[in-house]
Protein backbone atom coordinates (compact mmCIF):
# COMPACT_ATOMS: atom_id res chain seq x y z
CA UNK A 1 0.00 0.00 0.00
CA UNK A 2 1.60 3.15 -0.97
CA UNK A 3 1.48 6.57 1.16
CA UNK A 4 -1.57 7.93 -1.03
CA UNK A 5 -3.47 5.31 -0.51
CA UNK A 6 -2.99 5.62 3.78
CA UNK A 7 -5.21 8.50 4.15
CA UNK A 8 -6.93 8.94 6.93
CA UNK A 9 -10.89 9.21 6.92
CA UNK A 10 -13.60 9.62 9.25
CA UNK A 11 -16.53 6.63 8.41
CA UNK A 12 -20.31 7.45 9.85
CA UNK A 13 -20.86 4.07 11.39
CA UNK A 14 -24.31 3.45 13.13
CA UNK A 15 -24.39 -0.52 12.66
CA UNK A 16 -26.71 -0.63 9.92
CA UNK A 17 -26.85 -2.14 5.95
CA UNK A 18 -25.71 1.23 4.50
CA UNK A 19 -22.91 2.56 6.56
CA UNK A 20 -21.49 -1.21 7.30
CA UNK A 21 -21.10 -0.97 3.13
CA UNK A 22 -19.30 2.54 2.60
CA UNK A 23 -17.32 1.67 5.39
CA UNK A 24 -16.60 -1.66 3.49
CA UNK A 25 -16.51 1.16 -0.04
CA UNK A 26 -13.65 3.43 2.08
CA UNK A 27 -11.79 0.50 2.90
CA UNK A 28 -11.39 -1.30 -0.60
CA UNK A 29 -10.43 2.13 -1.56
CA UNK A 30 -7.51 2.29 0.84
CA UNK A 31 -8.47 5.02 3.59
CA UNK A 32 -7.09 4.28 6.99
CA UNK A 33 -10.63 4.42 8.31
CA UNK A 34 -11.48 5.59 11.58
CA UNK A 35 -14.99 4.84 12.39
CA UNK A 36 -17.85 7.41 14.70
CA UNK A 37 -20.70 5.68 15.71
CA UNK A 38 -22.92 8.18 18.49
CA UNK A 39 -24.61 6.82 21.04
CA UNK A 40 -27.72 8.81 21.14
CA UNK A 41 -30.12 7.56 23.63
CA UNK A 42 -31.87 5.89 20.25
CA UNK A 43 -34.19 3.03 20.33
CA UNK A 44 -32.16 0.31 19.31
CA UNK A 45 -29.11 0.44 21.48
CA UNK A 46 -28.26 -2.57 19.48
CA UNK A 47 -26.99 -0.63 16.30
CA UNK A 48 -24.48 -0.14 18.62
CA UNK A 49 -23.16 -3.22 19.03
CA UNK A 50 -23.96 -4.03 15.59
CA UNK A 51 -21.25 -0.91 14.79
CA UNK A 52 -18.85 -2.91 17.09
CA UNK A 53 -19.06 -5.95 15.39
CA UNK A 54 -18.97 -4.29 12.15
CA UNK A 55 -15.75 -2.01 13.23
CA UNK A 56 -13.93 -5.05 14.14
CA UNK A 57 -14.75 -7.69 11.45
CA UNK A 58 -13.53 -4.51 8.90
CA UNK A 59 -10.37 -3.70 11.29
CA UNK A 60 -11.32 -0.21 11.40
CA UNK A 61 -10.94 1.87 14.99
CA UNK A 62 -14.02 2.72 16.70
CA UNK A 63 -15.22 5.21 18.52
CA UNK A 64 -18.53 5.77 19.95
CA UNK A 65 -19.19 9.75 21.47
CA UNK A 66 -22.34 9.44 24.02
CA UNK A 67 -24.69 12.55 23.45
CA UNK A 68 -28.15 11.75 24.38
CA UNK A 69 -30.35 13.54 22.15
CA UNK A 70 -33.11 12.05 24.12
CA UNK A 71 -32.87 15.76 25.52
CA UNK A 72 -34.37 17.35 22.76
CA UNK A 73 -36.83 14.17 21.80
CA UNK A 74 -38.94 15.19 19.07
CA UNK A 75 -38.66 11.95 16.99
CA UNK A 76 -39.66 8.45 17.54
CA UNK A 77 -36.19 7.16 17.94
CA UNK A 78 -35.41 9.81 21.15
CA UNK A 79 -39.33 9.99 22.71
CA UNK A 80 -41.81 7.86 24.01
CA UNK A 81 -43.44 8.23 20.27
CA UNK A 82 -44.46 4.97 18.89
CA UNK A 83 -42.31 3.56 15.53
CA UNK A 84 -44.95 3.26 13.28
CA UNK A 85 -45.43 -0.16 11.63
CA UNK A 86 -47.25 1.12 7.95
CA UNK A 87 -45.47 3.34 5.42
CA UNK A 88 -47.12 6.57 5.86
CA UNK A 89 -47.35 10.23 4.39
CA UNK A 90 -44.56 13.23 4.46
CA UNK A 91 -41.51 12.99 6.79
CA UNK A 92 -41.84 9.80 9.00
CA UNK A 93 -41.68 10.11 13.06
CA UNK A 94 -38.82 8.23 13.06
CA UNK A 95 -36.85 11.15 11.85
CA UNK A 96 -34.73 12.68 14.57
CA UNK A 97 -33.72 16.29 14.21
CA UNK A 98 -30.77 17.29 12.39
CA UNK A 99 -29.18 14.02 13.67
CA UNK A 100 -27.23 14.30 9.90
CA UNK A 101 -25.75 17.47 10.82
CA UNK A 102 -25.16 16.73 13.85
CA UNK A 103 -23.33 13.28 13.07
CA UNK A 104 -21.39 15.62 10.35
CA UNK A 105 -20.52 18.05 12.50
CA UNK A 106 -19.08 15.47 15.54
CA UNK A 107 -16.97 13.86 12.17
CA UNK A 108 -15.86 16.93 11.01
CA UNK A 109 -14.18 17.43 14.18
CA UNK A 110 -12.49 14.00 14.44
CA UNK A 111 -11.11 14.71 11.05
CA UNK A 112 -9.60 17.62 11.50
CA UNK A 113 -8.10 16.60 14.66
CA UNK A 114 -6.82 13.39 12.54
CA UNK A 115 -5.69 15.73 9.82
CA UNK A 116 -8.49 13.81 7.19
CA UNK A 117 -9.89 15.50 4.68
CA UNK A 118 -11.92 12.54 3.62
CA UNK A 119 -15.39 11.99 5.38
CA UNK A 120 -18.09 9.14 4.71
CA UNK A 121 -21.85 8.89 5.12
CA UNK A 122 -24.20 6.77 3.97
CA UNK A 123 -26.98 8.72 3.13
CA UNK A 124 -29.49 7.16 -0.14
CA UNK A 125 -32.03 9.49 -1.94
CA UNK A 126 -33.29 6.28 -3.46
CA UNK A 127 -34.59 3.60 -1.21
CA UNK A 128 -34.84 5.89 1.80
CA UNK A 129 -37.08 7.33 4.34
CA UNK A 130 -37.55 11.05 3.43
CA UNK A 131 -35.57 12.21 5.48
CA UNK A 132 -34.49 16.08 4.66
CA UNK A 133 -30.86 15.13 5.75
CA UNK A 134 -30.25 12.59 3.33
CA UNK A 135 -30.93 14.86 0.51
CA UNK A 136 -27.64 15.63 -2.14
CA UNK A 137 -28.72 19.50 -1.31
CA UNK A 138 -28.26 19.33 2.33
CA UNK A 139 -24.46 17.36 2.03
CA UNK A 140 -23.30 19.95 -0.89
CA UNK A 141 -24.20 22.66 1.62
CA UNK A 142 -22.53 20.59 4.43
CA UNK A 143 -19.21 20.33 2.47
CA UNK A 144 -19.32 23.92 1.77
CA UNK A 145 -19.96 25.35 5.37
CA UNK A 146 -17.17 22.52 6.71
CA UNK A 147 -14.91 24.11 4.46
CA UNK A 148 -14.87 27.28 6.08
CA UNK A 149 -15.62 26.01 9.41
CA UNK A 150 -12.28 24.75 10.40
CA UNK A 151 -8.78 25.08 10.13
CA UNK A 152 -8.27 23.35 6.91
CA UNK A 153 -10.65 25.65 5.34
CA UNK A 154 -8.50 28.95 6.40
CA UNK A 155 -5.20 27.07 5.08
CA UNK A 156 -6.97 25.74 1.82
CA UNK A 157 -7.34 22.06 2.56
CA UNK A 158 -10.43 20.74 0.98
CA UNK A 159 -12.50 18.79 2.78
CA UNK A 160 -14.80 16.24 1.06
CA UNK A 161 -17.64 14.61 2.21
CA UNK A 162 -18.27 11.30 0.44
CA UNK A 163 -21.78 10.18 0.25
CA UNK A 164 -20.90 6.35 -2.22
CA UNK A 165 -24.76 5.18 -1.84
CA UNK A 166 -26.42 8.05 -2.62
CA UNK A 167 -28.18 7.14 -6.01
CA UNK A 168 -27.81 3.86 -5.11
CA UNK A 169 -31.04 1.42 -4.70
CA UNK A 170 -30.77 -0.63 -1.88
CA UNK A 171 -30.25 -3.96 -3.68
CA UNK A 172 -27.12 -2.15 -5.51
CA UNK A 173 -26.38 -1.29 -1.98
CA UNK A 174 -26.36 -5.19 -0.97
CA UNK A 175 -24.67 -6.08 -4.22
CA UNK A 176 -22.13 -4.29 -4.07
CA UNK A 177 -21.32 -4.72 -0.21
CA UNK A 178 -21.13 -8.46 -0.72
CA UNK A 179 -18.60 -8.02 -3.62
CA UNK A 180 -16.82 -6.27 -0.70
CA UNK A 181 -17.07 -9.15 1.56
CA UNK A 182 -20.13 -7.41 3.77
CA UNK A 183 -21.33 -9.30 6.27
CA UNK A 184 -25.24 -8.44 6.30
CA UNK A 185 -25.77 -10.61 9.45
CA UNK A 186 -23.50 -8.62 11.25
CA UNK A 187 -25.83 -5.29 10.92
CA UNK A 188 -29.01 -4.19 12.53
CA UNK A 189 -31.12 -1.59 10.79
CA UNK A 190 -34.48 -2.19 12.36
CA UNK A 191 -35.75 0.67 15.00
CA UNK A 192 -36.93 -1.61 17.13
CA UNK A 193 -34.10 -4.34 17.25
CA UNK A 194 -34.64 -6.40 20.64
CA UNK A 195 -31.12 -6.76 22.95
CA UNK A 196 -29.91 -9.55 20.81
CA UNK A 197 -30.12 -7.19 17.71
CA UNK A 198 -33.61 -9.28 16.17
CA UNK A 199 -35.56 -7.34 14.00
CA UNK A 200 -38.69 -6.32 14.30
CA UNK A 201 -39.78 -6.90 10.36
CA UNK A 202 -42.41 -4.29 10.05
CA UNK A 203 -41.13 -1.18 10.77
CA UNK A 204 -40.29 1.31 7.71
CA UNK A 205 -36.65 0.58 7.95
CA UNK A 206 -36.81 -3.46 8.04
CA UNK A 207 -39.19 -2.81 5.05
CA UNK A 208 -37.09 -1.12 2.74
CA UNK A 209 -34.35 -3.47 4.22
CA UNK A 210 -36.34 -7.08 2.89
CA UNK A 211 -37.32 -5.29 -0.16
CA UNK A 212 -33.75 -4.59 -1.00
CA UNK A 213 -32.80 -8.00 -0.09
CA UNK A 214 -35.69 -9.83 -2.56
CA UNK A 215 -35.17 -6.97 -5.56
CA UNK A 216 -31.10 -7.82 -5.27
CA UNK A 217 -32.67 -11.84 -5.32
CA UNK A 218 -29.99 -12.18 -2.06
CA UNK A 219 -31.27 -14.15 0.76
CA UNK A 220 -31.68 -12.18 3.55
CA UNK A 221 -29.52 -12.64 6.61
CA UNK A 222 -31.27 -10.48 9.05
CA UNK A 223 -32.62 -12.38 12.26
CA UNK A 224 -36.27 -11.13 13.06
CA UNK A 225 -37.94 -11.64 16.70
CA UNK B 1 -46.20 41.39 25.00
CA UNK B 2 -48.40 40.34 21.82
CA UNK B 3 -47.65 36.91 19.81
CA UNK B 4 -45.36 38.50 17.81
CA UNK B 5 -43.17 38.88 20.27
CA UNK B 6 -43.32 35.77 21.83
CA UNK B 7 -41.58 33.72 19.10
CA UNK B 8 -39.12 31.21 20.15
CA UNK B 9 -35.54 31.17 20.24
CA UNK B 10 -32.07 29.28 20.86
CA UNK B 11 -29.52 31.07 22.16
CA UNK B 12 -26.34 29.68 22.95
CA UNK B 13 -25.07 30.02 26.02
CA UNK B 14 -21.40 29.49 27.34
CA UNK B 15 -21.51 31.75 30.66
CA UNK B 16 -18.90 34.34 28.73
CA UNK B 17 -19.15 37.87 28.63
CA UNK B 18 -20.46 37.74 24.40
CA UNK B 19 -23.20 35.34 24.79
CA UNK B 20 -24.61 36.84 28.21
CA UNK B 21 -24.50 39.83 25.71
CA UNK B 22 -26.48 38.26 23.16
CA UNK B 23 -29.25 36.23 25.37
CA UNK B 24 -30.06 39.88 27.01
CA UNK B 25 -30.15 41.51 22.94
CA UNK B 26 -32.45 38.55 21.98
CA UNK B 27 -34.88 38.66 25.87
CA UNK B 28 -34.69 42.77 24.92
CA UNK B 29 -36.12 41.50 21.16
CA UNK B 30 -39.17 39.91 22.81
CA UNK B 31 -38.13 36.53 22.17
CA UNK B 32 -38.92 33.95 24.63
CA UNK B 33 -35.38 32.54 25.11
CA UNK B 34 -34.05 28.52 25.24
CA UNK B 35 -30.70 29.22 25.97
CA UNK B 36 -28.26 25.91 25.52
CA UNK B 37 -25.34 25.32 27.45
CA UNK B 38 -22.42 22.69 26.62
CA UNK B 39 -20.73 20.81 28.85
CA UNK B 40 -17.90 19.57 26.64
CA UNK B 41 -15.45 18.42 28.78
CA UNK B 42 -13.69 22.17 28.85
CA UNK B 43 -10.95 23.13 31.05
CA UNK B 44 -13.05 25.94 32.11
CA UNK B 45 -16.08 24.26 33.98
CA UNK B 46 -17.05 27.22 36.00
CA UNK B 47 -17.95 28.89 32.53
CA UNK B 48 -21.27 26.32 32.98
CA UNK B 49 -21.79 27.76 36.34
CA UNK B 50 -21.51 30.84 34.94
CA UNK B 51 -24.30 29.96 32.00
CA UNK B 52 -26.59 28.94 34.75
CA UNK B 53 -26.41 32.15 36.48
CA UNK B 54 -26.79 34.42 33.92
CA UNK B 55 -29.48 32.38 32.11
CA UNK B 56 -31.64 32.26 35.91
CA UNK B 57 -30.80 36.23 36.07
CA UNK B 58 -32.34 36.78 32.48
CA UNK B 59 -35.29 33.85 33.32
CA UNK B 60 -34.38 31.98 30.50
CA UNK B 61 -34.85 28.69 30.14
CA UNK B 62 -31.18 26.61 30.23
CA UNK B 63 -30.57 23.44 28.42
CA UNK B 64 -27.14 22.04 29.52
CA UNK B 65 -25.78 19.03 27.22
CA UNK B 66 -23.38 16.28 28.08
CA UNK B 67 -21.01 16.07 24.63
CA UNK B 68 -17.12 15.21 25.89
CA UNK B 69 -14.97 16.83 23.13
CA UNK B 70 -12.28 15.33 24.83
CA UNK B 71 -13.08 12.10 22.82
CA UNK B 72 -11.37 14.02 19.91
CA UNK B 73 -9.26 16.46 22.24
CA UNK B 74 -6.76 19.07 19.62
CA UNK B 75 -7.70 21.87 21.74
CA UNK B 76 -5.76 23.30 24.51
CA UNK B 77 -8.98 23.85 26.46
CA UNK B 78 -9.75 20.06 25.60
CA UNK B 79 -6.49 18.21 26.14
CA UNK B 80 -3.38 18.05 27.48
CA UNK B 81 -1.97 21.32 26.34
CA UNK B 82 -0.96 24.34 28.03
CA UNK B 83 -2.94 27.49 27.61
CA UNK B 84 -0.94 29.99 26.30
CA UNK B 85 -0.04 33.23 28.22
CA UNK B 86 1.19 35.27 25.63
CA UNK B 87 -0.14 36.35 22.19
CA UNK B 88 0.69 34.29 19.45
CA UNK B 89 0.52 33.65 15.82
CA UNK B 90 -2.26 32.09 13.76
CA UNK B 91 -5.05 30.32 14.96
CA UNK B 92 -4.29 29.59 18.67
CA UNK B 93 -4.12 26.07 20.56
CA UNK B 94 -7.21 27.16 22.09
CA UNK B 95 -9.56 26.53 19.23
CA UNK B 96 -11.37 23.31 19.46
CA UNK B 97 -12.11 21.81 16.36
CA UNK B 98 -15.09 22.35 14.80
CA UNK B 99 -16.48 23.42 18.36
CA UNK B 100 -19.15 26.26 16.59
CA UNK B 101 -20.56 23.34 13.82
CA UNK B 102 -21.33 21.13 17.04
CA UNK B 103 -23.24 23.99 19.11
CA UNK B 104 -24.60 25.19 16.57
CA UNK B 105 -26.04 21.72 15.10
CA UNK B 106 -27.25 21.17 18.24
CA UNK B 107 -29.04 24.48 18.65
CA UNK B 108 -30.34 23.48 15.60
CA UNK B 109 -31.93 20.38 16.85
CA UNK B 110 -33.44 22.24 19.53
CA UNK B 111 -34.83 24.84 17.18
CA UNK B 112 -36.75 22.28 15.09
CA UNK B 113 -38.12 20.19 17.86
CA UNK B 114 -39.37 23.96 19.44
CA UNK B 115 -40.40 25.22 16.33
CA UNK B 116 -37.95 28.05 16.41
CA UNK B 117 -36.72 29.68 13.26
CA UNK B 118 -34.14 31.67 15.42
CA UNK B 119 -30.54 31.09 16.82
CA UNK B 120 -28.28 33.57 18.59
CA UNK B 121 -24.98 32.73 18.64
CA UNK B 122 -22.20 34.92 20.32
CA UNK B 123 -19.19 34.97 17.29
CA UNK B 124 -17.24 38.40 16.91
CA UNK B 125 -14.98 38.97 14.33
CA UNK B 126 -13.50 42.36 15.71
CA UNK B 127 -12.05 41.74 18.87
CA UNK B 128 -11.42 37.84 18.50
CA UNK B 129 -8.76 35.39 18.54
CA UNK B 130 -9.33 34.39 14.92
CA UNK B 131 -10.72 30.90 15.16
CA UNK B 132 -12.40 30.22 11.64
CA UNK B 133 -15.89 29.22 12.71
CA UNK B 134 -16.25 32.71 13.85
CA UNK B 135 -16.00 34.04 10.60
CA UNK B 136 -19.18 36.07 8.79
CA UNK B 137 -18.41 33.55 5.98
CA UNK B 138 -18.81 30.23 8.15
CA UNK B 139 -22.20 31.66 9.65
CA UNK B 140 -23.56 32.66 6.05
CA UNK B 141 -22.46 28.84 4.91
CA UNK B 142 -24.45 27.76 8.22
CA UNK B 143 -27.70 29.46 7.75
CA UNK B 144 -27.48 27.90 4.11
CA UNK B 145 -26.98 24.04 5.24
CA UNK B 146 -29.50 24.07 8.10
CA UNK B 147 -32.25 25.92 5.70
CA UNK B 148 -31.63 22.02 3.89
CA UNK B 149 -31.22 20.37 6.80
CA UNK B 150 -34.38 20.29 8.57
CA UNK B 151 -37.76 19.62 8.38
CA UNK B 152 -38.42 23.29 8.51
CA UNK B 153 -36.47 23.49 5.15
CA UNK B 154 -38.54 20.79 3.15
CA UNK B 155 -41.70 22.76 4.68
CA UNK B 156 -40.21 26.14 3.02
CA UNK B 157 -39.76 28.05 6.80
CA UNK B 158 -36.52 30.07 6.82
CA UNK B 159 -34.20 29.58 9.94
CA UNK B 160 -31.52 32.27 10.63
CA UNK B 161 -28.85 32.40 12.02
CA UNK B 162 -28.22 36.19 14.45
CA UNK B 163 -24.75 37.24 15.59
CA UNK B 164 -25.70 40.62 16.72
CA UNK B 165 -21.91 41.06 18.02
CA UNK B 166 -20.45 40.31 14.26
CA UNK B 167 -19.34 43.44 14.16
CA UNK B 168 -18.75 45.09 17.32
CA UNK B 169 -15.76 45.83 19.25
CA UNK B 170 -15.57 44.04 22.48
CA UNK B 171 -16.03 47.76 24.33
CA UNK B 172 -19.45 47.96 22.57
CA UNK B 173 -20.51 44.59 23.07
CA UNK B 174 -19.92 45.76 27.17
CA UNK B 175 -21.72 48.99 26.69
CA UNK B 176 -24.84 47.68 24.80
CA UNK B 177 -24.98 44.66 27.48
CA UNK B 178 -24.58 47.09 30.17
CA UNK B 179 -27.80 49.20 28.80
CA UNK B 180 -29.40 46.17 28.55
CA UNK B 181 -28.24 45.31 32.34
CA UNK B 182 -26.50 42.75 31.60
CA UNK B 183 -24.65 42.26 35.15
CA UNK B 184 -20.99 41.31 34.12
CA UNK B 185 -19.59 39.92 37.24
CA UNK B 186 -21.52 36.63 36.75
CA UNK B 187 -19.96 35.54 33.36
CA UNK B 188 -16.48 33.79 33.24
CA UNK B 189 -14.53 34.38 30.23
CA UNK B 190 -11.08 32.93 31.36
CA UNK B 191 -10.13 30.25 29.80
CA UNK B 192 -8.26 28.59 33.08
CA UNK B 193 -10.88 29.90 35.74
CA UNK B 194 -10.39 28.13 38.86
CA UNK B 195 -13.52 26.60 40.50
CA UNK B 196 -15.04 29.81 42.26
CA UNK B 197 -15.13 31.31 38.04
CA UNK B 198 -11.75 33.75 39.05
CA UNK B 199 -10.11 34.32 36.23
CA UNK B 200 -6.14 33.84 35.34
CA UNK B 201 -5.68 37.39 33.95
CA UNK B 202 -2.96 35.98 31.51
CA UNK B 203 -4.99 34.11 28.49
CA UNK B 204 -6.42 35.36 25.34
CA UNK B 205 -9.73 35.44 26.69
CA UNK B 206 -8.67 37.20 30.01
CA UNK B 207 -6.78 39.66 27.61
CA UNK B 208 -9.44 40.61 25.04
CA UNK B 209 -12.20 41.10 28.00
CA UNK B 210 -9.65 43.30 30.04
CA UNK B 211 -8.97 45.73 27.33
CA UNK B 212 -12.92 45.72 26.59
CA UNK B 213 -12.96 47.42 29.48
CA UNK B 214 -10.81 49.42 29.56
CA UNK B 215 -11.50 50.76 25.82
CA UNK B 216 -15.05 50.96 26.97
CA UNK B 217 -13.57 52.75 30.46
CA UNK B 218 -15.88 51.02 32.19
CA UNK B 219 -14.78 49.09 35.61
CA UNK B 220 -13.74 45.96 35.27
CA UNK B 221 -15.65 43.31 37.88
CA UNK B 222 -13.76 40.43 36.90
CA UNK B 223 -12.54 38.74 39.83
CA UNK B 224 -9.02 37.21 39.51
CA UNK B 225 -7.17 34.71 41.29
Amino acid sequence: MNSENEKPAVILLSGGLDSATVLAMATNQGYRCHALSVNYGQRHHSELLAAERVASAMSAELKTIQLDLRAFGGSALTADIDVPEEEGEGIPVTYVPARNTIMLSLALAWAEVLGAGDIFIGVNAVDYSGYPDCRPEFINAYEEMANLATKAGVEGTRLTIHTPLLDLSKADIIRQGLELGVDYALTVSCYQADDEGRACGVCDSCRIRASGFEAAAISDPTRYQ
